[in-house]
């Protein structure tokens, strides 16, 4: 949109407009990972069953395999005697079958004999002598007997695609004997620092007005919490052209890429020129309804999402938590986000708050109750002081004291 | 404890007892990484501000550098004129002073120049011809600046030793020029599984009565998520003396000891054997009040912890997560630990318990709803279709469906 003097002027989105409506087209692609490395990776299809798992029908306690018919209506007064005609051993094919009035010794795991259908647990028998035990209670048919496709069926998607593999997934593949399966590429996220004013980390001494890039190792932390591959752009001067050229430079290997812009309005007007004049559609919003983080850029380069942060380091890492995650996550594949740690607090005290604005407020917490840690948007300290943090969404004027509220725990 | 004949008894415990009484002394030592690989690592120590910080006092908004005193009593009405006797740009000292009536450019995040105590925000001034401007709000002061030391004076404490970074606490390191820290090594964890059915997930054809080993694979994510290092000590054959063995040849190197056991009787009672053989003071519990997991042994084998889990997969899981987390992140020099996600929801049906035992129950979470996924200890299926699960503590003798319920997710 521009007016008569071809200014463009760009309308301030809601956060949830952006998380619904801010869609870039850039997805990674697969590739191979081993089970080992496979933690966290997103499966970029579903996984089936090659075969039926366990694969045996086995036993799920140490006892006896029996028929279950010859220990109908047995009791503690009046036992039902079974002839032990061999045993179970464990990762072994049973060399014996179970006749009528028959018993095999069964260890827990084993394959369950030909012509038993139930194991009675080793408590409920006694040895009354070589060669035979009593039973005390009976068994119906399948007590004690895990089916050989109870766990998966050949072909069942035993793994979903799109949801981060946990634990226990990984342990299902090596069940079904995966090893090896595609995920999608982690996305290459590539950060840029911009500002006169910022020199990297590692300056032991700083001359007056500099300060270090606090904003870029933190921003580095989250894409990887997000599944993505950070890519440290270093820090670009605000010379005019700079800013465009290291863009231009970064997009072909990014598969999306964070301005962290110097806090100045010219500095942020100068981001929104570079990002503009990118391949299309280009810049999606200027100004997020949200506090703190008003000044933030959503554009869509060559199908790349591109994100300019406020300025404030506290700022640009609280909308890169809430939007710049999201984004991170959408384009490497993940359609299931793994949850963040929460829990229900007191409210400590009142919190006022605009409409039509998201309002995110760092809290302390301390035996139930939130404390909201206030200071300056400049502040770093209030984010490191800040055990989660609270939303009070768009449509409150805001928090009363003593309310219950969500903490949004950092994990 | 031994009775007359010699034969050793060991009570069971809760899990309760175990967290808080089992505290076997083994700590990792210091390590020294750089900041951009220090993420989720514990520090070692505090860490304090070499100097203050931002490290001089900045603008918060972009305006004029005033004297407050100058800007009492100015409004819309009657606004004050000041003469603009200069610039500051970013990153560089200013090269002017504020005198009395004078007001200098400010950028957000510009050093404040000698003289100003405060900065009036260019929404509330106006120019009225060139070199003067007129400003219609006062402004107090400090208003529009952050202190030199607002974020940290020099020596305070800007990370607290024992908790795992956040990447927050990244940028507060690199702000403060840290890009180096001493953090607690990461626990090396051996993970050997046991039982002559048990071959590696590799195998890619199984004999009857085999079974891959998935619970190898699904712990050493586990110890990854909890800041240790896994390390596979392969499949040990069921033979006596050959678990001693691969025990005494994985202690030197390994901080924590994890057995992933056979689930029969008879290959527990080898694991505990194995264990008591070891140097002291030995074994802690054999038998956990805790379903699914009973078959749980801890022992304390020359300061490392060793865990014998049940050799169900899904119980070994539950086991794992409740009890071998926490001792890895002990080892590690982990003193808070990170926040498990959860969400409270309505159980769907009434659940039954024992006192005295805690119940780990599967949940999937729908639309609030909690629905019990049932299903044998020996199913990995039940882990990999929950979203997470509800514990049913000791002291409680189940839950009524509709309650409320706190379902911890898996992340």
């Amino acid at each position: 949109m521009a007016d008569a003097a071809g200014r463009e002027f760009f309308t301030t989105r809601t956060v949830g407009e952006a998380l619904a409506g801010f869609r870039p087209r850039r997805r990674t692609g697969p590739e191979t990972v081993a089970l080992r490395d496979a933690l966290r990776r997103v499966p970029a299809g579903p996984v089936t069953a090659p075969n039926a798992l366990p694969g045996f029908a086995r036993s799920t306690v140490d006892g006896y395999a029996v028929r279950a018919a010859d220990t109908y209506g047995v009791s503690e007064g009046l036992p039902g005697y079974l002839t032990v005609t061999g045993a179970v051993h464990m990762g072994a094919e049973p060399d014996v079958a179970v006749t009528p009035g028959a018993a095999v010794t069964m260890p827990t795991g084993g394959v369950i004999p030909p012509g038993a259908d139930a194991v009675v647990m080793v408590e409920y028998t006694a040895g009354v002598m070589p060669g035979t035990i009593e039973v005390v209670r009976p068994v119906a048919p399948g007590e004690g007997v895990v089916r050989a496709d109870e766990d998966a069926k050949p072909g069942d998607e035993i793994i979903a695609a799109g949801r981060p593999l946990r634990p226990q997934d990984l342990g299902m593949l090596a069940a079904a004997g995966v090893t090896s399966l595609p995920v999608c590429r982690k996305p290459v996220v590539a950060i840029l620092s911009t500002g006169d004013e910022v020199v990297p980390p590692e300056t032991a001494e700083l001359r007056p007005g500099q300060v270090r890039d606090a904003t870029a190792s933190a921003l580095a932390a989250l894409v990887a919490d997000a599944g993505g591959e950070p890519a440290y752009g270093g820090i670009v001067t605000d010379d005019p052209g700079a800013l465009e050229k290291a863009l231009r430079a970064a997009l072909p290997a990014s598969d999306m890429i964070v301005i962290s812009a110097g806090s100045s309005v010219g500095v942020r007007d100068e981001t929104a020129n570079a990002v503009g004049r990118l391949g299309g559609p280009g810049i999606w919003c200027h100004g997020l309804a949200i506090k703190p983080g008003k000044p933030t850029l959503l554009a869509e380069c060559e199908g790349v999402p591109v994100i300019g942060l406020p300025g404030n380091p506290r700022s640009a890492l609280v909308v890169f938590r809430l939007i710049g995650m999201p984004l991170v996550r959408l384009v490497g594949g993940c359609t299931v986000p793994p949850p963040d740690p929460s829990m229900r607090a007191t409210l400590a005290r009142d919190l006022a708050s605009a409409t039509g604005r998201l309002d995110v407020v760092q809290v302390r917490v301390t035996g139930g109750v939130a404390e909201p840690v206030f200071g300056l948007s400049a502040l770093l300290s209030v984010l490191t002081e800040a055990d989660g943090y609270i939303v009070i969404p768009e449509e409150a004027t805001g928090l009363d004291g003593g309310s219950e509220v969500t903490v949004i725990l950092y994990g």
